[in-house]
């Protein structure tokens, strides 16, 4: 990994990439914002603004957007915030370009779809001679460009990459704490997605407060037992990217996967929710894919479940909760 | 400790102690709720309903108000839900009365503020032939009397006994999960408060929801921290007693802790929340003794001693932000 961090590159420009994108560059580096479009790179250059995508926000004089990939060869380091089933692609692409050592970070939540693997084994397979690391945890678009205080963290393979790059794009609100888990907090982020679902149920179906409470800390025993199969470290998933999402997800009407969940609570045909032309929400493609790992690995998710058989419209709200009331008592580590 | 439960005394009738002896009641064990005063006791048996502080909540015929303390002499379990510095003295009230063996659960936060110690080991002095035991965790007295979901701890000191109380009291939607980590339920059980006023304070200031998050995963990390040097598991500051209790008292308006940190974040001179005649906030005092302790075993808690700073009148909110955001970043571990 280079030493020297001069020039940051955050590839996508939508409302995340381009909250990093100012933030960092706000704290004196020369960035590069790589629009996927020639039009909306020269919009952004003209007004100053991502108007589309992140209006009101003014661009750093030391921020420069782009649409061409080839530009990244001056880059030092390289966020790579587009969605995640299109990491690979962008991957692939960038892959010619870097600079020799840069490290590639993942800036998306969630599996590869097709093959299941976690994001930074994806972008390592197209750009094997680079180091991954990946930023994840409860940082909204708005929250991190209105220049609030905002925690996240930076894991990479090692702590001592984690540490460069977390001083490279750290900044007095923005703050990155170096981590040496990519696994844990990769599962943590992906695996939170399906708990908001299930405490957007209890809210939609007016549980209360008591119940989501009680559902965000029996979750988050749940996803760190599946997590800790994978490798992953306990602690991590307490953490910012783990439970720290999890609260912001759990508890934000901003959150997509919490509305969607609300829906089903109210009483809403997941049907209707999860076909052609409804809006995407993640967790409900994690649940099934989590309830399998469980089922295959012998670990109890009894939340996962319940939300999973929902979903694929084998249970109704009411006997999947009926189901986990029934369940027997257990101590808590169990 | 007896392992017939048929007869369970809750001795203070306020909202809480209601709320446990009407859903343990309506599980079918005969039931005590035992009042400070006649006159209270007389109402509720005529009215069959507690109408100053639980209203609405028809009391089942298996619970039998009164205000003679010398009837739990037939309980198998006494439960006390008085107020925290009251455990004591009605600890001693009972022990003359108490049949032999009968465990004595604790349902009250905080520590007692003379001596600072765990409220099962005072319990424990004033009645040194008991079992102790401690009820805690996400549960609001109107969601559990309302028949919601709700799952909180019990712990012990096995998790034999622990196991028995909560079979004796568990319901359908009442859960008890049992554990026998006493003190890091206590200790998570009175921190929580003071990361609800930090959380609070945050959205007094208007910091954002992802500041909020932030603030719980770290706080979390630095609860736990000082909890594991008294002796607590850190996995049950991760349960339901710490981690789902910070949820819901961080997250929810009916939390004294969270309005007393919105008026500090407002602006509110803490003075004027403090004084004479002002509403208690135990996470106020909490504040002060936890960041005393942190400094005696070198512990780090940038965020209890934030709180604690302005409380204190020591600094104001946007000095201690300033401070918070101006520690060196760590990895995520310390």
């Amino acid at each position: 990994m280079s030493a020297d961090m001069g020039t940051i590159a955050v590839v996508g420009a939508g409302a995340f990439g381009t909250a990093l994108a100012t933030v960092v560059a706000r704290h004196g580096r020369q960035v590069l914002l790589v629009a996927r479009d020639g039009e909306r790179a020269a919009a952004m250059e003209r007004e100053r603004e991502n108007a589309g995508y992140l209006p009101g926000v003014a661009l750093p004089q030391t921020l420069r957007p782009t649409a061409d990939p080839a530009t990244i060869e001056t880059a030092d380091a390289v966020l790579l915030a587009v969605p995640s089933q299109a990491q690979r692609a962008t991957a692939r692409t960038l892959a010619g370009h870097l600079k020799a050592q840069a490290p590639l970070v993942v800036c998306a939540k969630g599996f590869e779809k097709e093959t299941g693997r976690l994001l930074t084994g994806v972008v390592a397979e197209e750009a094997p001679d680079h180091p991954v690391a990946v930023l994840s945890g409860p940082g909204f678009a708005a929250d991190i460009a209105a220049g609030l205080p905002t925690a996240m963290t930076l894991a990479a393979g090692t702590l001592a990459e984690a540490e460069a790059l977390s001083a490279a794009l750290s900044g007095h609100h923005f703050r990155l704490y170096a981590g040496a888990d990519p696994i844990g907090v990769q599962v943590g982020g992906a695996l939170k997605n399906v708990l908001a679902i299930a405490c957007g149920i209890v809210e939609g179906a007016r549980l209360g407060e008591s119940a989501r409470a009680a559902l965000i800390a029996r979750g988050l025993a749940e996803i760190t037992r599946l997590a800790v199969t994978d490798g992953a470290r306990a602690e991590t998933l307490a953490g910012l990217s783990g439970l720290g999402d999890l609260v912001l997800t759990a508890t934000s009407r901003q959150s997509r996967n919490l509305r969607f969940g609300i829906a089903l609570g109210q009483g809403a045909a997941p049907a209707d929710l999860t076909g052609p032309g409804a809006a995407l929400a993640e967790g409900a493609f994690t649940a099934a894919a989590a309830a399998r790992l469980a089922r295959e690995r012998g670990i109890a998710m009894p939340i996962t479940d319940a939300v999973s058989a929902i979903i694929a419209g084998r249970l109704t709200v009411a006997e999947a909760l009926e189901a986990l009331m029934q369940r027997p008592l257990t101590n808590e580590g169990s």
